[in-house]
């Protein structure tokens, strides 16, 4: 996918999105073209690179074909080449209703000639379970799960 | 202090120059002031705002004194008014030689009317123990500990 994604917060959609729909490709095509590029994941993994990314995405997928993630107290920082936004994810797994988490992550974007892309995803578990997002899975809101515009 | 700090290297410096102090001053003059600036601790706190980020520094360094922490595999990412940086740390309590964690941080900076500011400190457990700057403490080296220029 080649789509020029105009805005930190298209990224970041076309992100938790791919995740929702496991689609890998999709997922990274978010990324930027930048060898430095870093996903830490709430395991404590810190991956480099696009091709251990990809691979640890790979197996996430393979374990838990659909993981929702919901996001909220999302606090946005954007000047016009990096773009940094922090929020507490709530995930969902499958079908269930219950929310897993919450987790804490700090996604940095970087505008290029193809417009946004995520240069880092950094996420961790939260001590705070009071910080989940408690709205019923499935309910349509303002700011999460984010769509593209 | 209301040092002009010119670069987001030398607010990173004071800030973990501060923690090594336990300067509760030194520490918080390197935020931004911005209501929305977060602190994550490695426990899963997150934290907003000056008063409450103060108030858990102030807990953490009546519990420990004396933390060195030593920046290794720093990735950066510089714009005009935006800046971040990842980092592994390493950190060494008291005068033990033991290091403990790595810990994973992803550290994000705001240029403003007085130089840049720290706007997030995301920090959370390295799961891969090998991530950890072997080096021996105390022993100078290039990128770390980090000194204001």
């Amino acid at each position: 996918m080649n789509t020029l994604l105009a805005s930190p917060d298209e990224v970041e959609a076309v992100f938790y999105d791919a995740i929702a729909r496991a689609d890998l490709m999709a997922l990274m095509s978010v990324w930027a073209d930048d060898e430095d590029i870093v996903c830490i994941h709430p395991t404590g993994q810190r991956l480099s690179g696009a091709a251990a990314i990809r691979d640890s995405w790979r197996s996430i997928f393979a374990n838990n074909p659909r993981l929702k993630v919901r996001l909220s107290r999302v606090v946005r920082w954007n000047s016009m080449l990096l773009a940094v936004h922090n929020v507490v994810e709530t995930l969902y797994i499958g079908d269930e209703q219950k929310a897993h988490g919450p987790m804490l992550a700090t996604n940095v974007f970087q505008r290029g000639a193809s417009g946004w892309r995520l240069l880092a995803h950094h996420s961790s578990t939260a001590a705070d379970r009071d910080l989940a997002d408690r709205r019923v899975a499935g309910e349509r809101q303002e700011d999460a799960p984010r769509t593209l515009h």
